[in-house]
């Protein structure tokens, strides 16, 4: 079964540097001494030479011991199905001290110590374990030990290896109070190409390459890990991003279905551009054309007025807007629900405070590992929220503008508050109460939809609000215009013609109850809970308007 | 409160039609006697009309003690909110009996019974009840019977009433052992349209329509229902469908969660068109073009590489193809997984196996009620799968093809299965195993995409499956080739550049493990399990090359 693997790049020596008494020349009798020396080194080499023939040839007679427990395994196409146990390096641990399992594994890191000696990273998901091949009689033979030392960074290979208590914790693997001791190595995939950069650079928290001095860590910028996502991905913190990305849409969905809300899927694919305001993608249709849904806003409400009660939906949406910020995607997830009220649209809001505030302790009491894993790499404060019976901090628009203006920012700027003013808000919030999660409230109908329904006694001003983390804007919703007249008078005075979006106006035309929702940005949750400061770290592969690869 | 509904289109009474005795003309005494009569007739009408002026006087002059207890609430824009209780009409039941209920409800329909009694039928989601409103001094007016007996079908009711056991089940409501006597009605939303058609003649079994001799029930067609599907998602049938649509995706979350997947979401938008075959949406992108993903396959793929081991992805797939079948639409729910392999693909297959079996018996288990509300308008033969010890039906490829040369299909035909023979092969194993769900393996090489593994000792054959549910094919996936060698190899025999997709191959370079997995449509399974006939059926707001809208 031994076989090569793919050829590594053997390090270069550093160039010799001459020594000072060199650099001077030598004297006569050192000369002699010199000459002496290098007859006696000829001889010696020579009798080394032919004992290192002498070895070779017997060591080529001699049948590798080891030859059946190393080497590149064929292309696995489900020749067989022993059906052996493989074990997970998350549940290594020290009580299976003695026990031998068998697992498959990516090897982040090889290096040969001494002769006699390889150590290897070996890495699942959001955990690696040390593993040690040492030469031994019978078991582990020079070839095989050579062998595993050249197996490229990332291969992956099916070890087998007995696991032992670690005497000391060993830092540089997740699982530290164990390690692994080989008995058979093979490959199961290698590399056919240079790594763009390695993963353990992948994941150096910036502070370290800052702080380095004697070592020059290389930094990956974000660009090149987007080009090399699956590269990147591989990294424990993006491991564990994902994992948490999963979270949130776990807690999302268990919260709603405990709370008698249905899942739809709404079609993204649209006969008409709707919605003022943001821009569509056009889709060529056949001989026509549609449009990609920038949000199930319109469909949801259909649901309500088709009795669904409540609903929620987990899928894209598309935005066409040319914005290269570190919060705008063209396409991103979108957590939406929508529901019937049956007195007041704070019925709605209370639900979404408390759907956020469910993930936020689902987070932080089942996730703890990952968000640990994440926090290694990118160091944030912990995100706080008001869990006591205080409840969430929520603000009025108005509330919100006299702060900042309180906080020095004139106040006829704050006709709406802009992405510099929202995060103004947030410090000034944090300041005041040491919370990243608050609420605005009773937005002015002129920054909000058609579709918003005006407050009952102001109609300056509407029905909405706004959920915040650490600054930034990651909820909207509203109380939704439910009547078809004061519906279509909005359209017309927000300049929406009626008629381009028939289908939906005539929804409320066939009666429908009162209802409101939101729609949350997954990735902007990931992000600002994590602070990850650019909302492409929490999708799986971004798309903005410069890339849509891979 | 009191205030008037939308007006009401009142029934024309039927043409008067002369008896035979007035056609033949009357005789001399006859005529006398009618004289004699008519005058006494007039100064009885005389009489009445004075007495009707008083009481029209009186009436106007008498306050309507009722007036608070019914009538058309104003907009809610969430004035006030006391924190009334709201019931559901799913939860009533005769243990309640005697007591006042406040609930938001449809209604259905509404039928006065002589000058005394209103019946309404209410309706929330996939249930109803039968509402019962009669007068009673001080408590309910002629006037408030008047008002409610002209609500307009398909509006939305606030009711308070009494729950009173009933004494016969009611078969016209789902929550047939009680009945709520009303005391309050008041209108939340009511119509400013006509109805397309009533719910009830939407929920109607074709079978009941096609028995009837002396009512003429409307056939409501299924575009009718589509270009109005606001109103034909409200009828029981389709809440209940939904809701197992809901189901499905629940089910299939749960299982993969339970065995170590994680969620992810893959772009829709790609940057080139992928994979070969089916036909992709082009989309405008800034001053470029994209193109609508066709599936998440390299998506998950690439996650695969990334080191995720096991994940899937629920969201919508692209089909730029001209088919106006019962079962393809342009827009589907893709439910799709994939998983590192240790040993064997049949890993894949068997959790894929185990995974619809689970959602099979999930279905039948938590959702009889949803089922047979659609078994009522969908009656169906009941669906059948192997759950004992012998396991789910499977054959291979070359089994499948003996089987319909067996039943007659000429060999030389079946170099493919096409979707009649699926069909009939479906009922070649109903009627031998009466089994409605089973596996086909080892396809042909040629049949299957670039991507799919060959067979390690016939290369002709493929590491791949479909799945089937009464005769249709509902998944289809294989061990992928995870060599990028192999892969560009594949490519070019399938007349793919490999060029076009570097981005897919690299990441197959960089080492990737054994995988496979599946792609099943949400839809189809819905359809298929309860025999829905029309895949549209089993979607929300379904879209073909034909409809984009509502």
């Amino acid at each position: 079964m031994a076989d090569t693997n793919e050829p590594t790049q053997a390090p270069t020596p550093p160039p010799e540097t001459p020594t000072e008494a060199e650099a001077k020349g030598p004297s006569k009798n050192e000369l002699k001494k010199r000459a002496k020396e290098a007859e006696k080194a000829k001889k010696a080499a020579e009798k080394a030479a032919r004992q290192a023939e002498l070895e070779a040839q017997k060591a080529a007679a001699e049948v590798d011991f080891a030859a059946e427990f190393y080497g590149k395994l064929p292309l696995n196409q489900s020749q067989s199905r022993p059906r052996q146990p493989r074990a997970k390096i998350a549940d290594l641990n020290p009580n299976m001290d003695g026990q031998t399992v068998l697992l498959r594994a990516r090897v982040q890191t090889s290096r040969a110590q001494g002769s006699k000696m390889v150590f290897l990273n070996l890495r699942q998901r959001t955990d690696s374990v040390q593993a040690l091949l040492i030469i031994a009689p019978e078991k582990v033979s020079k070839q095989m030990l050579k062998w595993a030392s050249s197996i490229q960074d990332e291969s992956i290979v099916l070890v087998e290896g007995v696991v032992q208590k670690s005497p000391d914790i060993i830092k540089s693997a997740t699982v530290g109070d164990v390690e692994l001791h080989l008995s058979k190595i093979y490959l199961i995939s290698g590399l056919t190409t240079r790594l763009p950069f390695t993963v353990e650079d992948a994941a150096r928290p910036d502070a370290e390459i800052d702080a380095s001095e004697d070592v020059q860590y290389k930094r990956v910028l974000l660009d090149t890990r987007l080009n090399n996502r699956v590269i990147d991905l591989r990294t424990i913190t993006n491991q564990a991003i994902f994992r948490l990305q999963h979270a949130v849409g776990h807690l999302f969905r268990d919260y709603l279905e405990s709370k008698g809300f249905i899942e739809i899927h709404s079609p993204k694919l649209q006969g008409a551009a709707t919605e003022s305001g943001a821009s569509v993608f056009q889709v060529s249709y056949f001989k026509g054309k549609a449009f990609l849904a920038q949000s199930p806003q319109l469909a949801k409400q259909m649901a309500i007025a088709a009795d669904f009660e409540r609903v929620y939906e987990i899928g894209p949406v598309f935005r066409a807007e040319d914005s290269n910020t570190h919060r705008h995607m063209t396409e991103f997830i979108g957590l939406d629900l929508e529901m019937a009220i049956e007195e007041h649209y704070h019925e709605v809001m209370e639900t979404l405070d408390d759907l956020f505030k469910t993930i936020f302790s689902g987070l932080r009491d089942k996730y703890k590992k990952e968000i640990d894993a994440v926090q290694r790499q990118f160091p944030a404060e912990e995100f706080k929220w008001r869990e006591g019976p205080e409840g969430t901090l929520r603000f009025t628009f108005a509330d919100a503008v006299d702060l900042l203006v309180a906080d020095g920012v004139p106040r006829e700027k704050l006709d709406d508050i802009d992405t510099e003013n929202e995060k103004r808000l947030g410090r000034i919030v944090k300041a005041k109460y040491d919370i990243d999660y608050y609420i605005i409230d009773k937005f002015p109908m002129a920054l909000r939809p058609f579709y918003t329904m005006p407050d009952p006694n102001d109609p300056t001003l509407s029905n909405s609000y706004d959920f915040f983390m650490r600054g930034e804007e990651i909820l909207s919703g509203a109380q939704r215009i439910h009547d078809p007249d004061l519906l279509a008078e909005n359209m017309i005075k927000k300049g929406v013609p009626p008629e381009s979006m028939s289908f939906y106006l005539d929804a409320f035309k066939l009666g429908c109850p009162p209802h409101g929702g939101g729609g949350i940005g997954l990735e902007r949750v990931l992000m600002l809970f994590l602070k990850l400061g650019n909302i492409r770290r929490a999708s799986l592969f971004p798309r903005d308007p410069k890339r849509l690869e891979p």
